[in-house]
C-alpha cells in the first residue's frame, strides 16, 4: 500500500514498542497540559455566568474561585491515594472495575470516552479563541482552522506522534511563564497604580435580566469547574514516571495542583481588579494581557503560548481515548478493530473515530468554546465521583479483610473527594441541564447500553463458533450449482469451464431471466452452441425484474435439496478503471447482497478482466 | 421486497404501457406549462438588469420585451416546420444526431440535460418564490421547502404519474385564465385612472451604478429569453397528438405562442405602467397582484395558480431528462442502466438522478431564481440553435438531392431561426458569461467527453466479450485452493467441509497469519485436531499486517500455477443483525476487493449464520 505508507511513513514491528521513563519536571509537563489550559477559559466561563445579574455581580467570582480551589485542594489529596493504590495507572475504568463493579465502570468509562471528544473540541475552541483575540480578521474563519487543526492532530497521531518528553514539555512551561509574568506585570501594576480598568469591548451577550440567586451562583460554579478537567491525568501514567514511580507521580501530582490553583486564582483576581467583562470577541485572558503587557511582543507571547498549551491538551485526548477505547475492546465492549495496532503502534481506528467525532461537535457548535463548556465538566466530575467512590469500597474492603494500617484515614480522605465531585456532579448536572448537560446525561445510558449489547453479541458469537460441542455431518454434503446469466459471452464462458473443470459432475444448470422473447432466443442459441450439455433454464419475468426471480429460483433449489448446498456462480466482468464499473450493471453485487443471509447458500466469483 | 413495493405501489407489467392521445386544447395545457410558466419571472429579471442602471432605465424593459417577441415570432414560424418534418417527435437530440453528426448531437444532449435540472431547479425556486411574495414568514425556510418540492416531484414520478392530460390541464388553464383577469384588471385601472404606483418595497439591491448601456441592454435580453424556455417541448410531443398528429402540432404550437407572448408582453406592459420596482423578497407578478387585485382571494388565487404552473414545468422535466438519458444510454453513450424501465414503466434511474442534481443545485444557490438564471438560458439556447442548423442541413439535402417542392422557403424559415437563436446564443453567452454561464459552457465538453468515454468503454467491452473469434483452451485449468483462517472454529470447518465434500482432491491449503506466537500455536494444536490433513500454511508477520502477507502468499502461488485458477476460500461469519456486521473484522471484504483486480482468482464465499 503505497499511498498509506507515504502518508504514514514506515510501519514499524512489535518488537519496536519501547518504554521511555520521565523525570518529575518533564512528566509534570507532559501530564498537567490538559490541566493548566483550562485556566485559559474557566475565569471567563464564571464570569460570562455572573454577568446575567449584571456587572456588580462579577465580584462574586472572587469567592467561586476560591470554592473551585477547595475543591482542587480535596481532590488532590484524592488522587495521591489513587495514585500509590494503582501504580500500574489508575484510570476511572479501572479503579471502577476493580471495586465497583461491571456496571459502574461502564458508566466511567462512557463519560470518559465524552469527555476526552470534549477535550479535544473545547481546547481546540479556546485555543482558536486565543489566536481570534490576537488577529480578529481571523474570527469568521474559526470553525474551518478548528477543524483542521483537529485533521492535523488526527494525522499527526497517525503517524505516531509519541509523548516524548522533552518536546512536549517545552509549551508547557512557555504557557506556566507567560501566565506567570502576566500575573506579577499584572499585581505590579496595581502597586504602582498604573492599572485603569480595561476599555470595556462591545457586549453583545445578553443584557443583565435578574438579581445574583444562589442558582446562579451555582451555576457559575459548575463553569468554573472546567479548571479542574484534567486532573486525572497523571494518576493514569504513573507507570511512565521514574522510580520509585508512585512516590514521584504523587509529588508532580501536588505540584501540578498548586501552579494551577495559583494560576486559575491569580487570573480571576486580576480580572476582578482590572475589572474585565466577558466578550464574544475576546477572550478575558486576551484582555488582562492587552491591559498588562499592552500590545506588544510580550502580549503575542501569551496568545501563542496558550494557544500551544491548548492544543497540546488536545493532543493529550488522542493518547487517552484510542487507549481506552482498545482497553474496552478488549473486554469485548467496543468491536475488536478498535484494539487492533496500526502500522505506527497506534490504536489508528481509535484516533480516526476521536478526530472525526471532534470535528462534528466543532461543527455542530460553530466552534463556539462557550457553547460546548456546558457539556463538559458533567463527565468529567462523573468520572471523578465514580473514581473516588471506587476507592472509598477499596479503604473498605482493605480494612474489613485486612485491617490494613491507615486504610481509615485514607478512607476518609476519598470519602471527602467522593461526596465532594459527587455534590460538584449534582450542581452541574442541575444547572447545567437545559445548556445541554441533559445530551450527556442521555447520552451515558445510551452508551452503556451499547457496549452491553456488543459484549452480549461477542459472547453469542464465541459460543456459536465454538468447536466444543461440534460434531461433524456424518455423510458429505453435495452442491447444487446454478450459474445466472445475463447473455452468452466469454465471461459466462469461463466461469462455466471453471466449474465442470474442477467439479466432477456438478450439478449445475444456467438460469436466464426472460424480459424479451427476441433477446431470449439468441441466448437459447447460443447456449446450445457453447453451453457443454449444461442445461439452460429460462424463467419468464413480466415485471422486468431480473433479480427476484432469479432469488426465487435460488431459493426453490435451496428448498429441494434440503441437505446440501446451493453454490451460486456469477460470471463477473472486471473492467480495467474504477470508474468503468458503475457502467456495468452492479446486479451481481446485489445478488451477493441478497444471498449473505440465506443458509447453505454459497457464493463463487468468477471474474473476467476485460483488459 | 416489500418497502419498496409499500413505497412505488404495485408492479406493472411491461404489456401495461399504453399510448394515450391528446386533443389539442389538452395537449395544449400539457405541453405549454414549461413555456408559458417562464412569464411568472421572465419581466422580472429584465427589471433586476435595466435597475443597475437606475429607475429611468425600467423603461427599456418594453423595448427588450419587444425583441424576445419577435424571436418568438421567428422560432415559432421555425418549429412549426420541425413538426411536420419530424412527426414521431423533433428533439434536438434528434434532429442534429440526424442531420449534423455525433458530435453536435451530443452537444444538444448535453446542453438538454442540463437544461431540464435547471428547468426543475428555476421553476421550483420560483413557484416558492410566488409563495413567499403571498406568505413573507417562509422566506427563511425558503431552501427547505425546494428540497422538499423536488422530493415530493421525483418521488410521485417514482410512482408513475403519467401526464395524464385531463388532470394536468387544469393548472395551465387556471394560470391562464388568472393571468389574463390580471391583465384585464390592469388595463382596466389604468383606463379609469385608479392606478397608483406600486408601494415600492424596500430595494436591498445594488444601487445604479452607471448608464444604461448596449451590454446592459444586451444581457437584459439575455436575462429575457429565458421567457422561451420550454418553447421546444410541443415538437418533442408530435406523436402524442390525435391524428392529424403534425397538423394538430403545429395549430397548437402557434396558439401557445400566441399565449405565451401576449402574457409576456402584458406583464412587461404593466409592471412599466405601475412603475413596479424588482425586489428581493417578492417577485413583480406580486407585486402587480396586489396593485390591481387588492390582498383579496384574486391575489391569493394568482399566487396560488403562479405556483402550481411553475411546479407543473418543474414536473414536465422529470419525463424529459429520463427519456432523453435512456436513448443516450440505448446508444451507449451513458450508463445501460438509465434505460432500464423500473416497476411502474418509469426510467427511475434518470428520474432520481434528475431529481438528485436539481436539489443539489438549489442547495448550492440557495433557492435563489435570481442567481440561478445567467445557467439556464444558454444551454436552452444552444439546444435551439442546434435543432435549426439541424433542419437548415435538412432543407438543403432534400434540396439538392431531390429538389423538394417548398425546400428553399422552408430552408429560409429555419435558417432565420438558426441564425436568431444562434446570436441569442452569443448574446448569452457573452453577457452572462462571469454571472454564471461559464459553468455551463465549461460542463458541456466534459459532459460530450464523458458521453464518447463511455460509448468506447462499451464498445471495448463488447468486443473483449465476443465469443465471434474465441477458442477454449485446450486443457482444462485446476484451481488451487487457499483458505485464510483467523482461527479453528465451525466457520472454518464446514467451509473445510465444503471444499473436501464437493471438489475431488482439492489441492487445498489453510493459510494462517502470526502477529502473535500463543495464538499460534494454539490454532496449529486446533487444526491438529480438525483440519482433516489439510496442511496449514503459517506466515510471519512482524508489522502485524493480516492483508499483505495474505495477498502476497496468493501471488506467490499464482505464479507458481500459471496455467491454472487459484481459488481463495473465504469463510465468512454471518451475523443476524446488520449493525453486528460492524463487530466482525471487515477483513473478508478488505480481501474480497484486493482479488477482485488479480487475473485467474476466484473467490469462494462460505457463511457461517450465527442465528
Amino acid at each position: 500500500m503505497p499511498i498509506k505508507q507515504w502518508l504514514l511513513g514506515h510501519p514499524l514491528a512489535t518488537a519496536q514498542a519501547a518504554d521511555e521513563r520521565l523525570s518529575k519536571p518533564v512528566a509534570l509537563a507532559v501530564f498537567s497540559s490538559d490541566a493548566l489550559s483550562s485556566v485559559a477559559y474557566a475565569t471567563e466561563e464564571i464570569l460570562l455566568v455572573l454577568i446575567l445579574a449584571g456587572a456588580a455581580a462579577l465580584h462574586a467570582s472572587i469567592g467561586v474561585s476560591l470554592a473551585i480551589v477547595l475543591l482542587l485542594a480535596i481532590l488532590t489529596a484524592s488522587y495521591r491515594q489513587i495514585i500509590h493504590a494503582y501504580p500500574g495507572g489508575g484510570g476511572a475504568y479501572t479503579v471502577s472495575k476493580a471495586n465497583l463493579g461491571v456496571t459502574w465502570s461502564l458508566a466511567a468509562a462512557a463519560s470518559l470516552l465524552i469527555d476526552y471528544v470534549l477535550t479535544v473540541a473545547v481546547s481546540v475552541a479556546a485555543g482558536i479563541a486565543a489566536l481570534t483575540s490576537a488577529v480578529p480578521s481571523l474570527l469568521e474563519h474559526r470553525v474551518g482552522l478548528g477543524v483542521l487543526v483537529i485533521a492535523l492532530l488526527t494525522y499527526a497521531n497517525l503517524r505516531g506522534v509519541r509523548e516524548s518528553g522533552k518536546v512536549f514539555a517545552v509549551p508547557t512551561y512557555l504557557f506556566i511563564g507567560a501566565l506567570g509574568l502576566l500575573l506579577l506585570g499584572g499585581v505590579g501594576r496595581l502597586v504602582v497604580g498604573g492599572a485603569a480598568p480595561v476599555a470595556t469591548p462591545p457586549v453583545s451577550l445578553d443584557a443583565a435580566t435578574g438579581g445574583l440567586t444562589l442558582f446562579l451562583l451555582l451555576r457559575a460554579f459548575s463553569s468554573g469547574c472546567t479548571a479542574l478537567t484534567g486532573l486525572e491525568v497523571i494518576s493514569n501514567g504513573v507507570a511512565a514516571f521514574r522510580k520509585p514511580a508512585a512516590h514521584n507521580a504523587a509529588v508532580t501530582m501536588v505540584w501540578m495542583a498548586a501552579i494551577l490553583g495559583t494560576l486559575f486564582l491569580g487570573i480571576s483576581g486580576l480580572a476582578d481588579a482590572y475589572a474585565v467583562r466577558p466578550s464574544d470577541h475576546e477572550t478575558v485572558v486576551s484582555q488582562l494581557g492587552r491591559a498588562v503587557f499592552g500590545e506588544g511582543p510580550l502580549y503575542y507571547c501569551l496568545q501563542a503560548t496558550t494557544l500551544g498549551i491548548l492544543f497540546l491538551a488536545a493532543n493529550g485526548s488522542f493518547a487517552g481515548f484510542p487507549r481506552l477505547a482498545s482497553l474496552l475492546a478488549k473486554d469485548g465492549f467496543l468491536p475488536h478493530q478498535m484494539s487492533d495496532l496500526g502500522d505506527k503502534l497506534v490504536f489508528s481506528n481509535g484516533i480516526v473515530l476521536l478526530g472525526a467525532f471532534a470535528a462534528l461537535l466543532l461543527l455542530l457548535f460553530r466552534g463556539d468554546t462557550h457553547a460546548l463548556i456546558p457539556l463538559y465538566a458533567i463527565g468529567v466530575f462523573l468520572s471523578f465521583t465514580l473514581s473516588h467512590a471506587g476507592m472509598v469500597q477499596y479503604w473498605r474492603a482493605a480494612w474489613r479483610f485486612e485491617r490494613a494500617r491507615g486504610a481509615r484515614k485514607a478512607l476518609a480522605v476519598n470519602l471527602a473527594g467522593c461526596v465532594a465531585t459527587g455534590l460538584a456532579t449534582l450542581v452541574i448536572a442541575t444547572t447545567k441541564f437545559v445548556h445541554g448537560a441533559w445530551a450527556v446525561i442521555l447520552l451515558i445510558p445510551l452508551l452503556i447500553a451499547m457496549f452491553r449489547a456488543i459484549r452480549h453479541h461477542y459472547a453469542d458469537a464465541e459460543w456459536a463458533l465454538s468447536l466444543s460441542q461440534y460434531s461433524r455431518l456424518p455423510t458429505p454434503r453435495r452442491a447444487v450449482y446454478v450459474m445466472p446469466i445475463g447473455g452468452v459471452n466469454r465471461a459466462v464462458v469461463l466461469a462455466l469451464d471453471y466449474v465442470l473443470d474442477n467439479v466432477e459432475q456438478p450439478d449445475l444448470r444456467a438460469v436466464f431471466v426472460d424480459t424479451d422473447p427476441a433477446a431470449t432466443a439468441e441466448v437459447k442459441a447460443q447456449w446450445g452452441k457453447w453451453g457443454r450439455g449444461v442445461p439452460l433454464i429460462v424463467i419468464p419475468s413480466p415485471y422486468r425484474s431480473i433479480l427476484v426471480p432469479l432469488l426465487q429460483y435460488v431459493e426453490q433449489v435451496r428448498q429441494q435439496n434440503l441437505g446440501g448446498w446451493v453454490t451460486v456462480v456469477l460470471p463477473e466482468v472486471i473492467p480495467g478503471r474504477w470508474w468503468q464499473t458503475l457502467l456495468h450493471n452492479q446486479r451481481a453485487l446485489l445478488i451477493k447482497g441478497a444471498l449473505l443471509f440465506k443458509y447453505r447458500t454459497i457464493v463463487l466469483d468468477v471474474p473476467y478482466h476485460l483488459d
